[in-house]
């Protein structure tokens, strides 16, 4: 720890000792054994508890990450309880069925036609089960879906026929025979279907892209996959997803969405994109987003540089604001984390003189970017 | 306007609302009426006509951007009238003629033939026609050629007889037949050959690259091209420049020239590769530049940035300083916001002790970069 | 010079000038005159001999950079000279050998077969004279390895077999007929290899990629090559070195590292990439770093860029600090410019409140990034 000088986890831990520990002192060798009894002692006691930390950290509403086939029936049980006020609501990611190269896809789809009731055995069939499953999330209050496109976007133009014949040597193959191509005709073909689909429920599309997964194949047989190992692809592959997104708006397939990259190189060029696809809902809305600085750029630097290019490039006052999918509980001290740092570079403008010295008006639109344009985008019943 | 918080239209906006209008107000829904009738009261007056802007602007020269088709039959016109003194010049655009690929290609063409009283066939005779164009462009003060080499740059090894099957190919399909190689190889050869005519005459080549165009087909069928949905296509194309570069300078055909990406992320390759091909002319001048921070780059933090790089990379002091190729006759108060960033980021290096405090010679500096550097470089005779 | 504001040439000479000439002058055409006369005298001391200069600038130890056919006969002289008592240690540099796609190779080939006393034919008989190299440089106390990429890392799927039909066509043709795919097949086997010899005998692997050589080749057949004109290649090479550690991990071929790349946009692929492949050899130290800024990174705002994004993504205090390949023996100066920045961007940091002002912490730190990390990790006996 005291060699972190710089690192988000430095600052992350500090803010959490000190929020949820009410604890001043620095990780270091000389101090910590007092905090380990002093946080053993707090995590005790029952305000430390899941359900504590999201109230007292005044959680309105969250999101869980959930696979097509899931039951949410967790979902159904907390919406029925009454001593818990935080709407945890699904997101829907179908990323497993989107993957059709990689073994395991012939599995993954029984198990859909299990859930979805609807025996699959071609796109025709695949999309009426997906639409059993979005209804089922929709039902239970799902405003999101979220794609993760690993290594880079690959846009090949859209043939349903071809399409189809790669699912079906897909299924039959359990995805070793398809290629790059098929696989990519397949998922644009989807990407198509489910933007459509997206658009006609109201929900935003995320897109996570450029995570190069399992790079290290010695820890991925010892721990599997999502142990700490991932890193930056580093392709760039904006021209694609120009591409991809100008085939869903032809199509009026394009939903509400927002980007992330998992490399800061494509900053400027996600910026740039944005405005290319703003389209009216008629709501007045921006329907068009960059996503908050993400993952490896979820730093101080990472989000000062975000911020600054989104603000140079696009509507800084319709920012979406902080997105955190850390997996603990006191990582809510990431917001405040986020709302310092948007405050401080919406500090510095105004001190050089760049922007009125207008409270009320710089604190509305914070107000917006941490919470009402969220709020709004999404639509969520708060 | 109040939501662009750090978006140089915001800048922008208010530094014309004060140059043009003698207008402090800050541009909002209170006072977007007083801005409203204020601005339409002072836009009647003889002097906010294109011309008294552009004398109040004190502009000595400025370039229009022209198709080597065009007849510069205004140029003349203004050239021959007394009341007015900027010297208007011409600019050669050839991009029409080099993307032999898209069609429309072969009506072009024809045109060409018509406005050169060439009739073109193949490679021999359309480079006739060019040269009775640039000689003509040259009689009417043309000092620069400008080229948007769109996505990226494509270098493959020049073949002459190749390049004019490509195309006569071209123009027998209409472009249609062309493959992406083909196009490539033509546009090679032809700007070896554009090089060398640009070289002879002491133009300055501009070569503005990474454009991705048309990127949303909806918006283009609805409005046409040059709408604003065009973006960075982010492709890196840095060594097939190079490799073109090498070509001209191997055949003497590098004229002075100044490269602009449209991608943030190239200003140190680019940085670092205009010295890979600095050549004497005799004049001692640098040949081969940068250019200013450009369109989606042309905003506060994108000019200190690219700034920065190049005074890390190369001689500061040299720097061509801003172009604005604006359609507005009030933007040239982005030379001033140019200037005033140029000032602050030297200003910043003699605060850090990392220049001496010599107000003479970084008055001198500024003098040179906003317009000694750029009139010399270009051979302006004002 | 007095253009070059911002530029590290202007840092670096006056630095110089007051380090090893005690003169507090700026070049300038009004000074030049002084400071010829004054540095030519302070030249004509002893102490400003090769040798002075290394031990004024208190040089503990230093690498040379050498070809596994060098004789290393100097190396030898040095030691065996109790008049000097910095250690002047061999590095390893087989590129000459690796680049089997270029002319030259077969004749390079032969000197090897002359300096390992092994005839080679095949890629056994490789391995063997490079083994016998290995031991030879080991002997002379050689701790590191330094591998060149040109262009780009380009990964493919190991293959001994065609590995050693690649590497015979390369002797029978001169390199002349290998493909690039064969040449990367090579390549990569060859890192096999040699990462293994480097893990045993704990040598540290370096890595310095992206450098597009001899882009002009109009100055390459005047000049030669190393001649200035190199740049960077700018091609995102960052999946297939994740491929090439990969290979090298799951053989336990990945040794002690530090990667370099010439070009700054993959500072944060490169600070995530390092995360990927850490393993533990039971000494408790990260095996695998990002280099300093380099070549063209290698200037104020490229060494603050590159620390803040090795601060974001990896251990800070395990830096292994500044590296000068310079071969000017007043370059030393180059060394405080590093540390100076880097005692700045730390007191930055301290300054916001993003760490404690501890003194003696931030000490111990700036020595082991300046001095201690880099004498544990290369194992040198000081």
């Amino acid at each position: 720890m005291p060699k972190l000088i710089g690192n988000p986890l430095y600052h992350w831990t500090h803010l959490e000792l000190k929020r949820y520990f009410d604890c001043d002192l620095i990780l270091s060798d000389k101090t910590v054994d007092t905090i380990w009894e002093l946080t053993a002692e707090k995590l005790a006691s029952p305000e430390m508890s899941a359900r504590g930390l999201i109230k007292s950290s005044r959680v309105e509403a969250l999101c869980t990450t959930d696979d097509p086939i899931d039951t949410l029936e967790y979902h159904d049980a907390i919406a029925a309880d009454d001593t818990f006020d935080t709407q945890v609501l699904p997101a829907f990611r179908p990323d497993k069925g989107m993957n059709i190269e990689r073994s395991g896809i012939a599995e993954y789809i029984d198990k859909l036609s299990t859930a979805s009731g609807v025996k699959i055995t071609d796109l025709d069939s695949l999309k009426e089960a997906y639409l059993n499953r979005l209804d089922y999330f929709d039902a239970r209050g799902c405003r999101t879906a979220d794609h993760g496109y690993d290594d880079y976007v690959l846009f090949v133009k859209p043939n349903p026929y071809a399409a189809n014949e790669a699912f079906k040597k897909a299924l039959a193959s359990d995805g070793k025979e398809v290629s790059e191509e098929e696989a990519a005709l397949y998922k644009c073909e989807m990407m198509r279907f489910f933007g459509g689909e997206y658009t006609r429920r109201g929900w935003v599309m995320q897109i996570h892209m450029g995570v190069m997964r399992n790079p290290n194949s010695v820890q991925l047989s010892k721990l599997g996959p999502d142990t700490g190992h991932d890193t930056i692809a580093g392709k760039n592959c904006i021209m694609d997803l120009a591409r991809l997104f100008d085939l869903l708006r032809a199509s009026e397939s394009l939903p509400k969405t927002i980007v992330y990259s998992i490399n800061p190189v494509d900053n400027a060029a996600i910026g740039a994109l944005i405005g290319s696809y703003q389209h009216s809902d008629g709501s007045g809305m921006q329907r068009i987003h960059q996503g908050s600085a993400w993952w490896f750029n979820d730093h101080n630097d990472g989000m000062r540089s975000q911020m600054k290019t989104l603000a140079s490039l696009a509507t800084f006052g319709n920012f979406l604001g902080m997105l955190t999918d850390s997996r603990s509980f006191t990582s809510y001290a990431r917001h405040e984390y986020f709302r310092r740092i948007l405050c401080d570079v919406i500090g510095e403008w105004v001190e050089k003189g760049e922007y009125p010295a207008d409270v009320d008006a710089l604190g509305q639109m914070v107000c917006d970017i941490c919470y009402n344009n969220t709020k709004d985008f999404f639509g969520f019943k708060l």
